[in-house]
């Protein structure tokens, strides 16, 4: 199955609790009719404020997005529980356009408001084309390390995910590290000083991990050891930094490693019993040296 | 809420249970961009063989279906059950047009498909224009006796719905009749001989109605009576037809009474203890003397 199309009719699937999302953001994307744009649904934006607000479809193209304003819309910090953003995949804010579609006009009211968003983002693709910047949405490579080959460094804001361990050992260029028959769960990484690179996921037999709803921190924690606290202690013995990407599961429900930025250990609250502290100290990482 | 839209909405939702046909059907609606054109989901269409089979997406106005043909599609006999049949509206069929859209194709090959089904619907439009025929979708009015006001006879085949037993009885030209502080569950209709205006229910507290998968039968039958068998020993002894408008919750859940014909009691099979068998007699009735 095509993997625009396969993607499209999922997106319009989780639309289809609300009432008339539906409605509107398939008409957007019929009507913009054009495969090179990509469409994601139920962004979280953190403001520079450190607020967050959900909006209803993002262009990450064009750091875009559109409300779709029912009666009983909402979209106040209060209502957003940490629950709720769990999971959930944020970018960051500041200079994103948001457009508002007041849907308790006419029929004809609602289509010249969509009218008008897919003039806005046709000239947004113009300028891009016109300035060479323009990367066309590609989901058949975008999850694959050839397609990041060419940059220099990658930014948690560009949303990176990688669709296997085997594409993220081939973008940093080291092997995939076996132990037995199994993979490990992270490699060394000779180009920086005192780094690995590590992918965890949030739910391992062995490991509980996990991320913060804002993805500055994770807590890593070895379960079923032989001799409980025996990662703790040998990594509280040997700290390091980690250029992480962390397995989750999207909102239309594709799984990826999705590059979370270097994190370091927090020595003042790690130990054996709670396990590791990681805090993000940089939200890019270089991939050429 | 607009009618319209909140209609599309509710359709698009019912769509979304399935891999694309939400994607197909939402792009057919938005690029065909005419909102005097109605569409149905999951029309059942019988065949004169005695047939039935389902369709994607109904066009009343032009007895054109589209089918989206999925992996695993299916259009057997078989396998739609009587059960899935019940409270479906059916259309009786000959003559229709049905469309496939081959959905096993890339993105560009099933948009240029339903380009194809547009094109077809235009044309339609274009000649009912052209032969002063067309009847534009107005959900605002069509459930309304107003709407049908212009007609000599109604005929089982335009699906022909009411919101209300007001509305029945405006198009009969006929007093609402009252029972108290109730409203009846029929009303005399002079101009035919021997005949009432019937609006039963399939779900109501006194009574236990029921139609046929086919919509050739409706079984009543009166619970909770004084004496059981009243009710049915006093039709017996008067036997006459009905011109019967069933409620029924369609499929998108909205809730009308819905022309399905002229019915006569089954003397045969009716008694005291099974209830009342009536059976259609007439696809039609006369609505002007």
């Amino acid at each position: 199955m095509n993997k625009k199309i396969e993607y499209i009719s999922r997106l319009l699937k989780k639309m289809s609790s609300k009432g008339l999302e539906i409605y509107v953001i398939s008409r957007i994307w019929h009507l913009l009719d054009n495969d090179e744009v990509k469409i994601v649904p139920q962004q979280y934006v953190r403001h520079s404020d450190g607020t967050y607000s959900l909006t209803d479809l993002y262009f990450p193209q064009f750091d875009f997005h559109v409300e779709v304003n029912e009666p009983g819309h909402y979209i106040t910090q209060e209502k957003i529980s940490s629950d709720a953003l769990r999971e959930k995949n944020i970018v960051e804010s500041s200079g994103h356009h948001v457009k508002v579609i007041n849907c308790t006009e006419s029929i004809e009211n609602i289509h010249l408001q969509i009218d008008a968003v897919i003039r806005d983002i046709t000239a947004a693709i113009d300028l891009q084309k016109r300035e060479k910047t323009f990367k066309p949405w590609n989901p058949e490579f975008e999850y694959k390390a050839e397609f990041y080959k060419n940059l220099t460094e990658l930014k948690v804001a560009e949303n990176i995910a990688l669709e296997t361990i085997e594409q993220i050992c081939e973008l940093f260029n080291v092997k995939v590290p076996k132990m037995g028959y199994l993979r490990k769960g992270a490699a060394p990484f000779p180009p920086m000083e005192n780094t690995i690179l590590w992918w965890p996921s949030d739910y391992n037999r062995n490991w509980e991990n996990k991320i913060s709803p804002d993805s500055l921190t994770i807590t890593e924690r070895a379960v079923n050891e032989k001799n409980p606290g025996d990662h703790a202690f040998g990594v509280l013995n040997n700290p390091h930094n980690r250029v992480t990407f962390f397995k989750d599961r999207d909102i239309l429900g594709y799984t990826y490693y999705r590059f979370k930025g270097v994190f370091q250990l927090d020595m003042s609250r790690s130990n054996k019993v709670d396990g590791l502290f990681w805090v993000r100290v940089s939200d890019f990482v270089r991939i050429k040296f």
